[in-house]
């Protein structure tokens, strides 16, 4: 579903205001103008906002508030993941799609979210949010990857489980903390590189390893990476080790991820290492942001704005100034894209013809205030006008 | 001006659902309820919430966009401060008015600021601020801290002109760095609390400075407290080095912050040291927070919403039950009002007539998703409704 459209007055990425046409779902500068016109009002347009990491399947958005008394270590903290799941009966359709809608009124188009799969509920999560893929894909682009939560080498079954969910439909091969919850770096790498092989699939790894061992573990990722030849097409998402390390060896680390096009995804926790933003970007490596779980049973909050997600990169890296900001901004937008493969992302003629209107002067204070009466168009339709969801979309949950 | 009302099915901190009375500005249970009513439908009432540590002279709400180009460290960020000031003409009047009707919409009823005071502009911030106090003293309580932003020692005459800015109706002294600013921590803290003494007013002193020197400037500090008996009158902002110490010496210290009754205020900067909030709790130390400068040229966010501060204190902790979230609402409630010496603040028979109703289950989910449809109740009168400011307000700026 497409629509032809003239948006006249809209400032792409904050520079100078212009005139846009989406013609069969793509812009276009040939022929007339559509006759069905919007005006900007001189707002800020990005390309959609990326979300390129959460949790689709595990938001509790809509349920019954979750008493959350779980400690603070990871174990217990997948254990009491588990544990939900099987009490509060969660429905990785319907929640998947709770989040979807949320998030597309924050202009969040494209996203990319691990699902779990484990020998408890097998791959049911991944067909649940493959059927909100289907059902909403005239509104947002969804990226699946099988997630492996509660570990893989360990819990004999679930490589077989991971074979399953790439058979079922899913798009990416995901692999867990290699050293801390798999036990052995290598054996896990190798069965994640070799899915990745097999499948032609791209692959994207939860990496909290701290300080060394998180080097190591990148070392290896680097290494599976350059042997398969899989630039561009693999994502460490966290790595947090990435800011334990002394200068001279960050910097070598960072320089080897960039070689081979590795992506680093980021959320900016502020109870986590901060990543050294400036040097990533300048160093050519891909960055990216997410959401990581919205309101779930890991963490409370999130509304899953990526706006607001660039004012956490920003504020986690004592960044104040504008041209940080806008930065965080890119992140958040361009740098999404480039890190989960988005094909036609952008405001050139052919690219799809997806815009979120933010009503700021700046892209500075586009992420500082994150303004929300937002406008949201997807393939030239009007999804969201001045924070307001078309009709349309109340049925789509 | 106040007003008599019965408030239905409130639920004081997340507890079990009363109705409340409030008469002649006052919570009362004596006599028959008031003819008018409201209907608080379950929500979370919270006594207002407390504003502990703000700058209302320097936002820069409702001007045109600053663009910053300011280098990181607090020396550039001070003389970018101070041409701004100049350049801007910001007026402290107008603009801490400003500051006061956005947050008063998130149900912030208390508010303690520090105002500079320079050779520059001597007091007249003092006197704008002042000025704002007095003609919006039915919604919001405001104290004024008399602030040496620019430093004190080193500029000649600002000594003199706190004293000034003490005489024409400041609350509170402030100081500011006394070593890496001051140069001269003990001559800086013997004026800051000389002062103090004078005009029986309590202190509040911004203290960035870190580790070892930081540790050594509370002691001076908790020396000075106990020699001039000012317990329950010292509140120590930032205090970044109470997260920087050796378990032992952290401990210590925040026993013998906690016997002087100094409190701390935090803000929970995701960029800044983690204080320990659970063990500054658990020792009895009086801990509140704020919001710092709200978009100004110090930092260009903030909208003083001191639930989503509960949360960014939360989530710079990595706290994520939901007792540890309650725990940080009573921060930015009961513990603001410790912290800045509130009298008559609660839900008790006798304490002021002033309600904040949330619209959430718990305490928790107050925190975590900060919702905004929120009613204010000022001295029995209703200056928000769901949200929506009172008629009486969009003239009151």
């Amino acid at each position: 579903m497409t629509a032809d459209i003239l948006i006249r007055n809209a400032r792409p990425m904050g520079g100078e205001p212009v005139d846009l046409v989406i013609r069969d779902g793509h812009f276009s500068t040939a022929g007339d103008p559509p006759a069905q016109e919007i005006d900007a009002s001189g707002h800020i347009a990005l390309p959609g906002l990326v979300e390129a990491h959460t949790h689709l399947d595990k938001t509790l958005i809509g349920t019954d508030w979750f008493e959350n008394r779980i400690g603070p270590t990871r174990n217990e903290r997948i254990l009491a993941d588990r544990k939900a799941k099987r009490e509060l009966a969660i429905d990785a359709r319907r929640q998947s799609a709770r989040q979807i809608l949320q998030t597309l009124q924050h202009g969040v188009l494209h996203i990319r979210s691990h699902v779990d799969v484990d020998t408890e509920i097998g791959i049911a999560n991944i067909e649940g949010v493959l059927e909100t893929r289907e059902a909403l894909r005239d509104l947002v682009d969804v990226q699946v990857v099988a997630f492996p939560q509660s570990g893989m080498l360990p819990r004999a079954g679930t490589l077989e489980l991971m074979d399953a969910a790439m058979r079922a439909g899913a798009d990416i091969i995901g692999g867990i903390d290699p050293a801390t919850i798999e036990r052995d770096p290598v054996r896990h790498l190798d069965a994640i590189f070799a899915l990745a092989d097999r499948y032609t699939k791209p692959v994207d790894i939860h990496l909290h390893e701290l300080g060394e061992l998180g080097a190591f573990c990148l070392e290896l990722i680097i290494e599976r990476t350059r042997a398969l030849a899989l630039q561009g097409r693999v994502m460490v998402s966290h790595a947090y080790c990435l800011g334990m390390l002394e200068p001279t060896r960050q910097r070598a680390l960072i320089e080897a991820l960039a070689a081979e096009r590795i992506a680093v995804m980021t959320v900016g926790s502020p109870a986590a290492p901060a990543l050294p933003l400036r040097l990533m970007r300048q160093s050519g490596l891909i960055v990216a942001s997410g959401s990581d779980g919205i309101q779930g049973t890991w963490e409370p909050w999130g509304n899953g704005d990526m706006l607001e997600r660039a004012k956490y990169l920003a504020q986690r890296n004592g960044m104040t100034n504008d041209a940080d900001l806008a930065e965080t901004a890119r992140i958040c937008t361009f740098g999404g894209a480039e890190s989960i493969g988005l094909a036609g992302y952008g405001f050139a003629d052919g690219d799809f013809g997806d815009l979120v209107l933010v009503p700021a002067r700046t892209l500075a204070e586009a992420v500082a205030l994150t303004p929300q009466k937002r406008t949201v168009i997807r393939r030239g339709r009007i999804v969201v006008r001045d924070g307001v969801p078309a009709a349309s979309l109340s049925a789509a949950e």
